[in-house]
């Protein structure tokens, strides 16, 4: 008789025909909070990954990327962001690439669910729990959509680090039309956004072209862009809103200058990055054109 | 967008075409002792598993169906069995079988893998944890092979409760005629054998009707039968080997004194279940018939 | 670079923590009727597979375990069966198997979807084509509930071949009390019927001990038994309903002299399995027991 | 009882312990030339699918990217290329994107599986049948590595489109330095070469950065680049090794002039996606700078 491996996976649907699969070592955390599941697992391929309500939010290996690719291009195209608020961003990650840059003074990060920010603290140590101790930080929990209505403050960067607008959950409000702008009237004058939009893979982008589209009616300036993260499945789309600066016309030397001057230390992003990752395949620049729908 | 489930499987081959799944809620342990990978896990479907190199052989659900059947039938069919050895049966849930026959003076389980037994008393408890301190319990770390050539003892029933014989694993040398040969001249002169010779499921019996063969080569009564193991994946089989007994002969009504005297607590076996799993469906029996293999 | 096999792979949930996988040569077919969902798949483990609404249904290996276990126990306990009704049916095995009676004079399948029945003959010739032809064989393509309320014919036997009573399907009215009623009234003073009723695996025997209960209210004699389907995930259960004969009375010669007067061919009945299949093992006994629900 | 859903899947691991999924409509062809098992399927995710020795080549859904991020970065840089040769290339989606170059005189395709080629025109047509019948086309079957060898033929480009080198495979040897020194050796002065070097996904990258020093010892400018190929489970790497010309210094202006003056008509390049896929992110650039291994 022949030997036949069995194994443990972790699956997870990216479309209901498409899946991706990997194996586990182990299964770190697995329940429940208030507001969503959370699952904490160790793989082979990717490290430790946390995953919130069945998909894959962060994992060891590429987390590094997707953060960067949320945080640094928006940062960099701001001159000197002093006061940055977080939606969402649960295990730190963005909040420590926020702080990163020298030139800010306050990282407030607005996560709903308390619980999950300690259990990251926990299980997921390296990701975050630097940043949320950081006397800079100001961690509050409450809900987003909240937060943004009530609040007198003005910032310079809003940073929206929230899971897909799945029917339903506590995200899909927030990545409306009328929520881009009320996070227009919360920005300076010269204040920008970005935000993760959704894969850019081929077949599967129309809420990427759906939300550059939405973004585009309350922001002049919106720069879609994308980076590749395995443990999402592959391409995933982020956008830049922006009422003064433009990521694209930032001259190379700056963006060089400005990463020197705030001390970042990056793995993926920088002055060639910069360039490469807002410059879209042809096709994807044409879908968005053609593009009609908004939320 | 739709709400799609990702989920933690334990996979398991059932032949190279076959496999079958299981959501799996955590991995209790996962380990390399000195002679085998073993992983614990707990299952909504099946309870807590025990794997060993990869294949399923011990479900909180479902072992008693395997336990029972793989014990009693042949104990039962013996009039009074003092002094049983067991190959195998790590996590002591054959043991625990065995020594619930009032008549038992000794049970001797010779297990190569302390280490195994040694996880199995503390994440398996409820399978054989009392049986393996049972004063009438005689537990030896060794090989089986080793031990039977060597001992010269002798005993009213041997039990195997070994993995199927994959290549290269230390179960394979022991499911060959000459090794049952062997045990046949370490049974009193009306001794008793048991084992399980893998799978009846249609169209996946060859090794059960080759051991059936090779059984017959070396004991003058072979009495194959079958249970289903829904955890190993559908029916499974057995077989009884015997020098005197006759376990189809044995009256409806002596199986239930027997099974009252000796205070049997059983979910699974009594007098109807020990007639009806040892008449195989008539393919299996003209497969047995045809079958010219040994082992 | 260490090679890698894919492959492609038909995989069924049996329940929503359990799936079988098993892979696939051909897709034969893959449509919809009027009434469902068909698939037809060649694989190397059960060969043709007719799945409908994503359940497989019959496999050429092992096809002949269902179709002979739900017909043979019935028709054989009745003495002379002259006139039988199948509901469902469509790939025509199950009219094989009762017209292989010689008794038989009239053998009336009702089967709602005409194209399935087609699609059958087409691609599953071996399974039931030359029985639909038969000319003892009466075939109508309607409701069997709207049939069976409607006819004034009276049975010796009815076979129920039907789909699980899934919420919502055609299926889900025909396992109810009600109708088992209307059916009894169908039955000659000596009739009887038979159906599958669902698995018996430990653990997933709920719908299998409800039916089983449903039908005892309905039917003076009601005995559930089981077989062996691999491609149905392990064990499945049927019941026999009786007016006056009951299958556990019938003595083992009759069996035997039935069989050959008829000119039965089988591959898995004989009056072994008669026997052994309706003798369930101890734990299914006593959850029937304890059973309160019905349908 | 809930309805549960079944499906057709392919399974294809891209690592050991990662996979991806992908439900089928159809297995369009599944069989074994001399050389290689081929399959072609049809996926609602990726349209059909052409599958060699069960890896995943082409989808009609993206096959679009592969062929012109293979194709065009090389012969855009190129000022005038008339004489092309492409190694491999199967079902003639490279030989139609060079061809849509209308400075070339001729198209030499050199593959080993006459029978793919033939399956690919009849079952992928879309793909390349029109390229393989034209006139400017010499498609000839036979070992590229002997070809290579033994031609006294000179080529302005050299396209590689062969499967990764996998242990024991045709390939193996034609991602050797050695192999790549013959090929510079049949450019002409100014000739450039390309090829696909394996994936870029973070963690796997080793084939990828391996070949890129391989490349570089070989040819004087070695350019290595990347595409999203969602059907190859994420972001692909290829190179654009040259004697003269440097990808990276051909001005905007002059790429937009070529493609407009060649004719071309293209979905994913042009000269933004140029710029763009030409500049890896700053963690490959890294591993590339690191990297000692070659094969």
């Amino acid at each position: 008789m022949e030997k036949l491996f069995s194994a443990v996976w972790y699956i997870e649907p990216i479309t209901k025909d498409f899946y991706q699969q990997m194996t586990i070592n182990r299964i770190i955390y697995s329940g429940r909070t208030k507001y969503q599941e959370v699952q904490i697992i160790d793989t082979p391929t990717f490290g430790r990954c946390l995953i919130l309500d069945g998909r894959l939010q962060s994992s060891e290996l590429d987390e590094f990327v997707y953060h960067e690719a949320l945080v640094h291009p928006a940062m960099i195209t701001h001159p000197n962001p002093e006061k940055v608020l977080i939606l969402g961003g649960g295990e730190g990650a963005t909040l420590r690439e926020v702080l990163s840059h020298k030139t800010v003074k306050e990282g407030v990060m607005i996560d709903i669910d308390e619980e999950l920010v300690n259990l990251c603290k926990k299980y997921l140590p390296k990701m975050g729990k630097k940043a949320l101790r950081d006397e800079r930080a100001r961690v509050i929990f409450e809900d987003g959509l909240k937060f943004v209505k009530e609040t007198n403050e003005k910032f310079d960067v809003i940073i929206m680090d929230l899971p897909e607008p799945l029917e339903g959950t506590p995200a899909e409000p927030l990545y409306k039309k009328d929520f881009f702008e009320i996070l227009n009237s919360k920005l300076t004058d010269d204040g920008i956004l970005s935000s993760q939009i959704g894969t850019t893979c081929i077949g599967a982008y129309d809420l990427f072209t759906t939300l550059t589209n939405t973004v585009k009616k309350a922001f002049p300036i919106a720069r879609p862009y994308e980076a590749n993260i395995p443990s999402f499945g592959g391409s995933w789309g982020f956008i830049i809103a922006s009422k003064k600066y433009d990521p694209l016309r930032i001259p190379e030397r700056e963006i060089i200058r400005r990463i020197r001057e705030r001390g970042l230390k990056t793995r993926f992003y920088d002055h060639k990055t910069h360039k490469a990752i807002l410059t879209l395949p042809k096709f994807l620049r044409n879908a968005i054109r053609r593009e009609k729908r908004t939320l």
